[in-house]
């Protein structure tokens, strides 16, 4: 039996308010408001509130959370390598698994209205594949509710770390989605070998390529283009992710610009969590040649950092912080980051609010989009596949 | 009639628990838990959550707020004459009395735990003396709850808007508690005569003086040089303060440490929000040159920008990420500028967890200090005077 719900009396986008007609965990249609039929079972009366379609966590390392531990002091060293060997020291034999913490983070998360997720999985030497593992098993155990994509991470080098190569192939071969890569000059030394066996592990195994990159400037652009060069070489147009990018913050925009309609050209996305101690991407300039950009937590409450909670409202207000915007447009252009932008990013075949999408909703008081943004209001509705996941933060479905 | 009351099981700054006896109004005395006179009145079962002291806003602008108000799409220019003129515009005629705008923003900001705020009240010969006499009136309308310091600010410039010194004067005979300035030279276009007159007005009136500084790099810098050179002419030691000095942030720290250590002999505060989009000041190598650094939410949702909410612990995780601050002792610094920071700005007093410190309290669930300011609880009850004022979130003292 397929059943058809309503949710009455809600504001698609902050656009006039409409009936959302639900069939078979799908949006059916979108009628002028009290013109659904009465006899159809209500899911929700939205009360005039707005409609948004779920948020997109694009870019999140749930393996390595912390959430729901008390507290820990961070005690790594100042540098990138000591955080990475900080947190093999910390992670290597923690006493609760991984299922425990990013399963509480993943409902945090999901009660915030997120419920598309692209999250790495460390993969290296120092635990192997543990960590990919409890991973799979996780995307599993909530596959009912959210679109997890897993990352094959070599977080502390890929080349330099014998034996990571190996580990990565049985992950991807285990069903790891993407293949990662990450700072192939400054991490591992070897960028260009670095990247041919990213790209012939995607050709090999169909899969996209997604590269944390915090190289700098000059070295960090001159990768891009070489990232460019193979995904044009390998044809992997529209299924490769650069992850933060810091290097395109050191530039002027204008001096970015051809740059730039080469990685609109070969849909190349950029995702960066616009942080505000380093250089990040001038978003607003990608976005205006037609570059995909999207946006992620990054590590929340982990080795690296206490910060963060998961909350993509609150990353969308942190990038129109990031960039000084106070315009409807702008923070509209923040929203867009945190749901459009990171649905294509991720490659989601049906993302939004049209007849045919899943009904993946986030229900929320505010005015619009820019009020969404700034306000992040606590009392949110989600909804996955047509029923209600979580209210007011808390999370319903156990 | 005195009472005295107890809250019991409280974890002053996440050091052991204790019950704290309160009186008239005060802070009396910190027992080890469970050792208060059963028989005192417990005005709260603390249950081990965290006890702060009362946070501080030493830089906000409540005069201007559009709070309470529906959404209103930013419409000003890029530059910062054209936010000027755009908020005289839009605020000369505004139909909604500032007593209605700035108080639903006091008490919004009381309910997230501050009860000390140094607001700034434009003097500007487009609307004359109105804010002041708006935001005196509603400085005595909560002078039960709160502190509230008011800065004399010439938003338009002081000398290149002629009538604005008078008016200025008048604010001041008018009982308004600080001189302010802004960009001497930027805006002013004659920086000494600028700061000659606030001095000059400083010592007349016998009050303090704080300029906003947006000036540039060297420009703002030799303007700080000749703040310092004026309060030690004047000898204004420990009341000058100066707001947002961008241009700190344009200087290697190292280049710093001599005008630190005068802003430090000096006692003059600087006053950063750590917004991110633009340079700011290198408040970790300020205060380890016993710089005293405090911080503020500036505009909250007005002409200028829709952004901020008053949260001074949100405030404290935005400087901690505008510095890319993961460590506890980084945490707490940061959590300094919206408490003690601020306190020895606004040159209070008593301040603080000490027998004889008013009774103004923010009490959280939070395991430390740290922990306080990454989470933002929303959980918070805030004690006035020895009275529970407002709780969840909710102001309570209507």
């Amino acid at each position: 039996m397929t059943t058809t719900q309503v949710i009455r009396n809600v504001r698609p986008l902050g656009a006039a308010a409409v009936d959302l007609v639900l069939e078979a965990g799908k949006i059916k249609a979108l009628l002028p408001v009290g013109s659904a039929a009465p006899e159809l079972p209500c899911l929700l009366d939205g009360q005039g509130q707005l409609l948004l379609p779920a948020l997109v966590e694009s870019h999140v390392h749930f393996d390595k959370t912390l959430w729901s531990m008390p507290w820990r002091p961070n005690s790594a060293g100042p540098t990138r390598n000591d955080r990475i060997s900080n947190e093999q020291v910390l992670l290597k034999n923690f006493d609760v698994p991984i299922a425990q913490r990013a399963g509480a983070l993943t409902e945090h998360c999901i009660a915030l209205g997120s419920l598309y997720f692209r999250s790495h999985v460390d993969v290296q030497t120092v635990w192997g594949l543990r960590h990919v593992e409890a991973m799979l098993a996780l995307r599993d155990q909530y596959k009912h509710l959210i679109d997890m994509q897993l990352v094959a991470f070599p977080q502390g080098g890929l080349l330099i770390q014998p034996g990571t190569t190996a580990l990565m192939q049985t992950a991807l071969e285990m069903g790891v989605d993407i293949v990662g890569g990450i700072d192939p000059a400054a991490i591992d030394r070897d960028p260009v070998r670095h990247l041919e066996i990213l790209f012939d592990w995607a050709v090999r195994y169909d899969r996209g390529v997604d590269i944390h990159l915090h190289d700098p400037a000059d070295l960090g652009r001159w990768e891009i283009e070489r990232i460019a060069d193979m995904t044009q070489a390998h044809g992997l147009q529209g299924r490769v992710m650069i992850s933060h990018a810091y290097c395109l913050g050191a530039f002027a925009p204008v001096e970015l610009h051809a740059l730039a309609d080469r990685l609109a050209e070969l849909q190349i996305s950029i995702m960066t969590c616009a942080p505000s101690h380093v250089t990040v991407p001038p978003v607003a300039m990608l976005r205006s040649r037609h570059v995909n950009v999207c946006s992620g937590s990054d590590g929340i409450r982990d080795a690296w950092s206490p910060m963060g909670n998961g909350d993509m409202l609150e990353r969308a207000m942190l990038i129109a912080l990031r960039f000084g915007w106070s315009k409807d447009s702008d923070l509209e252009m923040a929203f867009d980051m945190v749901s459009t932008g990171g649905a294509r990013a991720l490659g989601l075949p049906a993302y939004g609010l049209a007849p045919g999408c899943p009904a993946n909703l986030l229900i929320l008081p505010a005015e619009n989009l820019a009020a969404a943004v700034v306000d992040r209001s606590p009392r949110r509705t989600v909804i996955s596949r047509g029923h209600i996941v979580a209210r007011d933060g808390v999370f319903l479905a156990r």
